[in-house]
């Protein structure tokens, strides 16, 4: 697929999350693998609101994160998606803001646990309800640069994660493509609206 | 009905599902009657996103569940919609997975009782509010051809039933036809949400 | 304006109050009047699905209730649109289903009192949010005509009230002409959210 | 940007305010400054309904709030916007009423505290969820005129404010231009369903 499709497709979700609930504002950030050798990403620029999401707002960078092309400074959250890139052989990583993964990650738990739902199976590779998500909880920072060890060592620590959360900060999910990463997002914001529903809030 | 016409309002129908948070993601599976002698489904294929389900995406199936025609592999819960068909004289069988059916269907109740609310007329036979609707709760299973005795006997033994739920996973509901089917999720989905937030949750 | 015209406008309005979830299923009538002498209003016929109302759904039926033209049956409820348009002098009655409207009919209240909201002021005469809102709860039944003298003196004995609720059924409320009432429906359906989180539910 | 231009561009915003439920009826009011010297805002007009704000329903005002062209009387709250344009040199000034914005004016509390949430950062200025976001309670009048001095002191006392909350009426915010506004009451209601869910509503 060309740049300018992708960048295309990425504007469709951007503005659908948008839509929903968990993209509002200018939060959330999306990017998808244009080349894997060498590695090049399309990614939202920084400050966009999601709502009038465009082709013209997603810019081309490098494996080291900078800009290739396009107008507009990339994400500044930047390292966590090559970081995730790299770990997970993704194609695509979307960064989702929600009233329910916000509330969430509240508190100190080191994780959120989903189990038992039939709705697991919308994660790639569950092939049962009988399964148990993991989703660790990431501590907030504004410095993901230097924050990239620890994102490494989280993604290199819990293998089988479809995602994580940062605290009141939102959701980190992934995919083999766009379309595998935007159901990721659908079935992990419907689990967390149920946990977060049963725990009353 | 044409299969093609059938086909299309199946996905306009999956659409709108998804468009409520009824479907999310790639859950929920939807068919039609075709034709009753002999027997022939237009069902939804596994593993589509649901928010963006074509006509291209339905294949039609014989009463033993395989495809005659279309590209796809039919849907795993096959047996669950004929079944319904035989048993209900069904002209569709809708299933979705709902925050609220979800939640309602937690625990280890063996039903769910909805009395006396005036939406409970908008189901097929039903002529005044003063009825108590019960549907039953069927344990999950990831081995749907193996329960369908247990959904026979679920069915047999709930004559009056409109629909039933899955644990923790969603509503199987249907109708004389399309139009009446997807209008039982409607009345089924706001009741379990009434239901839910007395609950509580 | 023609009856073609209110037909047409009646559709909308039913439209937007299913997409609100409103008026999901075929649950909810709607009307406006035609003239005044002779009476006639046009009119939801009964069973009809709100989501893809038609102008071909409205019928005409005069005073005493009776069709004049168009095809389908009358609500099942006109004679409550007759008691109001005549008691109010009402250009528009609009029957709703809600969640919340239901939730707040339940258990035995006399009615619903709203107060002190600044969204008040969209309750036609309403100029200060220092005003109490009495919504009457009548009790629900399946014989509307027999149950008109009940809803004539309802409505003679509180004469401010903007709408009234049927226990666990839904929300009557009208308005000088059909935007009015779309309105009043908007107001009261955001202020019943309101009073129903208070509440707890 | 011509008057006409940026009429345009309020209507949608209002009408997309309107179709999160955030501005039901004929609640909410939206201005946007026209000219800076003489001072000209293009501001809604009265008892407009924002479902089907158009354009037409903008009028222009001047400094002490006369209508200086266009139909309809100019906003009952204009004392407010123009207050808000001098006090934070805005460009752009919104006026919601929503659930949330409802819920948490209730009581008696002096104001509402929102701190260490990433969405924080969409706020104009804020570069880190380490951020306090106080926003202040105005009690409810129907004079706004006589409030004047009430506002400006406000104003004038909370200079790092992005909105104030009316008690049980909604929010006003503003922004250096129409989407920065937009986007402040985005992220302003995003983050008032977080706290309100916290607090159990």
């Amino acid at each position: 697929m060309s740049f300018a499709e992708l960048a295309s497709q990425l504007a469709q979700v951007g503005r659908r999350c948008h839509a929903r609930g968990w993209a509002l504002g200018t939060s959330g950030n999306f990017s998808a693998v244009a080349s894997r050798d060498p590695l090049r990403l399309a990614i939202t620029t920084c400050g966009v609101d999601k709502g009038a999401l465009t082709a013209a707002q997603i810019v081309e960078i490098d494996g080291d994160g900078r800009a290739m092309g396009g107008a507009g400074t990339p994400s500044a959250e930047v390292s966590l998606h090559l970081a995730i890139v790299r770990a997970r052989q993704a194609g695509a990583v979307l960064h989702t803001h929600s009233i329910w993964s916000t509330l969430l990650s509240e508190g100190s738990a080191a994780g959120v646990a989903i189990e038992d739902y039939e709705m697991l199976k919308g994660l790639e590779g569950v092939r049962t309800h009988a399964h148990r998500e993991w989703l660790p909880i990431l501590e907030n920072t504004q410095d993901w640069r230097a924050a990239g060890p620890r994102v490494e060592s989280l993604l290199a620590a819990e293998p089988a994660a479809h995602g994580f959360l940062i605290r009141r900060h939102g959701l980190y999910t992934w995919g083999r493509d766009l379309a595998a990463a935007e159901r990721h997002v659908e079935i992990l914001e419907f689990l967390f609206e149920v946990v977060g529903r049963k725990r009353g809030s």
